[in-house]
């Protein structure tokens, strides 16, 4: 089955405003064997509307609109759609109780405007809206199938779940989108691209599509599948294929974020962390306690800007940074090492480096990052090079530093303790 | 002139990808007094290319298409469009000459299939891509404009800027959209549309847009102008009424992000600032650093989690900790208090709370924040009760921590120093 989405709603035609919901239909319709073949944005305005849905109907089975079903003068896609389908608006008492009912609750006034969303095509099906006063639509005309949702992702997302999944389920043909997700980090996309086009160009069926942020490399399969034993199996080959040319650079076969896999490690470990930053801000120690039940394994962070902080809490000898200055391996492997003792963490990572746009020389250009991980009676320190603006440096050297961390656990087993 | 854009591409049909070039050309559209009246998605298949086109221009004077112009079988859209207006394709040696010095600077050998893109509609007018090798095209056909853009930002953008632009704004009408952008903190979305909802209602010609995201709230006006003196008074007068009607919640009247306006007033008082947190792990930090130049200002930050490292970092009495728990205004103060005393900053913040899941008890329930601000002989103390998960409670936290920053300076005058 294909189908369109349309998102209405004049506000998405500006600079400021961009329909999301859309990704998250398609990943459910996909789920259901549904292909998105078009989507597309209009503004609130009647005839606009209409032909994108005309349109829309003359191609695909099932067309998806999502807002417009406000009760102001400016949402127009009850009237437009019913008009077009050539169906008779008709009063839904049920639909006015429920509304009154949720203005009682909060103890206002209904106001009168608010009945329009009462109003239902005749022959269509409304689907409950228990997160706002906006009822959605289910109506099915000579093949095609029409649903209208609201356009608030809180009440469209619940809503899809609840009331359209089933239906469309039903009308499913035995046909599966499968998924995987691997991500890298650590190596440009060219680099990635180069080592395993020929895997995924050879293999029939599966779409392979690859994202790039800093620092990390996202490797999406998809196969649509009749038979969906043999498809899993295929994909899992696949899968595994592209793995074992990426080696030890893959730091996720099930699409979790580089940090989660961190905690996982930690806690797994039953090891603790602390953290001593410099150019990346807090960076590190933001993404590590983004993860609930960080304050298991993470004691601590200092983000020692000011070069005598380096010195008071992370123990950098001033001798130290006076030799070598604050950008060099020795100060990273310095707070490391320091922030690990005065923690007394499992393991201490240290970072120094020049995010730019300032503060470059010659010997250290814009992007030069130390970063340096300290264990029980081991620190290792890498030099790192990174291109891009003060935002893009930060990013690739926070996610290097929890890949430092990473590669410890998989080349050590998980125990560290022992 | 009323434009279309279309995004050309079946990953953009995926639910990893979105079209975001859009948001971009619609930026630089309106500036030019264009208006984007509907946006598209659709994949590289050439029949349903060739609808989009034929569709848009049915309808608009502009048809912007995006992407499908490199050199695979994949590309449809410079054949598909061409075949459209009944243009034959004509080889151009000038580009064929520019692709072959680009591949010899980068030492590779030119693929033949990246000929295809040598190939121009004829009368059409090649736009030159110094970051790629897919050329832009530039058409006109019975009075309507059609440009084919590359795919990629990086070659867009500039494509757009160097050979667009200026090309369309030869066609402009005398008309301009004029646009403000107002900032709030710390007060919620139905609250500023309860205050200026009447006030920009009143306001002819003037489209208002209120995004709302954890902590923040940005007003964006807009006006279409043919008289553009008259039309910046107003949307100045409209600018004005709302900042008096939301008094000093406004941050910024520019569009600035906070930080940047905490970072502006910093430097303006030359004060130094130092942050103790815990609940937000990083982030307050990691905001204040993201701004250039900010070592001036920003003398370092610790991340307490742990309460020994609060006692060890920021000179939390374990008195304190012990009487008040980690989670109180006491603890706060000490934070603040401590981190200044040790950093020797003007400033000392301190921000305890409970981010969630975990960690609540019947008196602190998940979204608890207390954010202390230390100053030369005073300390402010304020209490939260934030809404949300985990990563919405930490970012309205630090947006609260921010401000608080930022009311401190409004609230004094620049020079605190005096």
């Amino acid at each position: 089955m294909k189908a369109e989405i349309i998102a209405i709603g004049s506000e998405l035609l500006t600079p400021f405003r961009q329909d999301t919901n859309s990704l998250f239909l398609t990943a459910e319709l996909n789920k259901l064997g549904i292909e998105v073949s078009r989507k597309c944005v209009v503004g609130d305005d009647a005839a606009q509307l209409r032909e994108a849905f005309r349109e829309a109907l003359g191609r695909a089975e099932l067309v998806i609109g999502m807002g417009g079903l406000g009760p102001t003068e400016d949402d127009l896609t009850r009237e437009t759609v019913a008009e077009l389908l050539g169906r008779r608006l008709v009063r839904d008492e049920e639909i006015v109780r429920a509304m009154q009912e949720r203005f009682r609750r909060f103890r206002r006034e209904m106001p009168e405007t608010n009945l329009r969303q009462a109003m239902v095509p005749e022959g269509a099906t409304p689907l409950p809206n228990p997160r706002g006063t906006a009822p959605g639509l289910w109506m099915e005309t000579g093949g095609h199938i029409v649903v209208l949702l609201p356009g608030p992702p809180a009440e469209l997302k619940p809503m899809f779940t609840e009331s359209v999944e089933k239906r469309l389920a039903e009308r499913s043909r035995g046909v599966w989108l499968l998924t995987r997700e691997l991500r890298v980090a650590g190596v440009p996309e060219s680099e990635v691209d180069a080592k395993i086009a020929p895997i995924y160009r050879a293999a029939a069926g599966v779409e392979t599509t690859i994202l790039a942020s800093p620092g990390e490399i996202q490797i999406h399969l998809r196969a649509w599948a009749g038979n969906r034993a043999a498809a899993e199996k295929a994909l899992d080959g696949l899968a595994e294929k592209i793995r074992q040319a990426l080696g030890d650079t893959v730091f996720t076969m099930r699409g979790e974020s580089l940090e989660e896999v961190v905690a996982a490690a930690l806690a797994e470990a039953r090891a603790t962390i602390a953290v001593a930053e410099s150019c990346t801000g807090g960076q590190v120690a933001e993404r590590l306690t983004s993860i609930p039940g960080s304050s298991n394994y993470f004691l601590g962070g200092v983000v020692s800007y000011a070069n005598e902080m380096k010195t008071a809490w992370a123990d950098v000898p001033a001798a130290v940074l006076k030799t070598h200055g604050a950008v060099s391996g020795e100060v990273a492997r310095a707070m490391a090492e320091g922030i690990r003792r005065s923690t007394g963490a499992t393991l201490g990572l240290g970072i120094t480096g020049i995010a730019g746009p300032g503060g470059a020389t010659p010997e250290k250009p814009v992007g030069t990052v130390h970063i340096a991980l300290a264990a029980e009676g081991e620190t290792k320190e890498r030099r790192f090079l990174f291109p891009g603006d003060r935002e893009i440096v930060r990013r690739q050297a926070s996610q290097r530093a929890l890949d430092l961390v990473r590669r410890y656990f998989e080349n050590r087993g998980k125990d560290i303790r022992k």
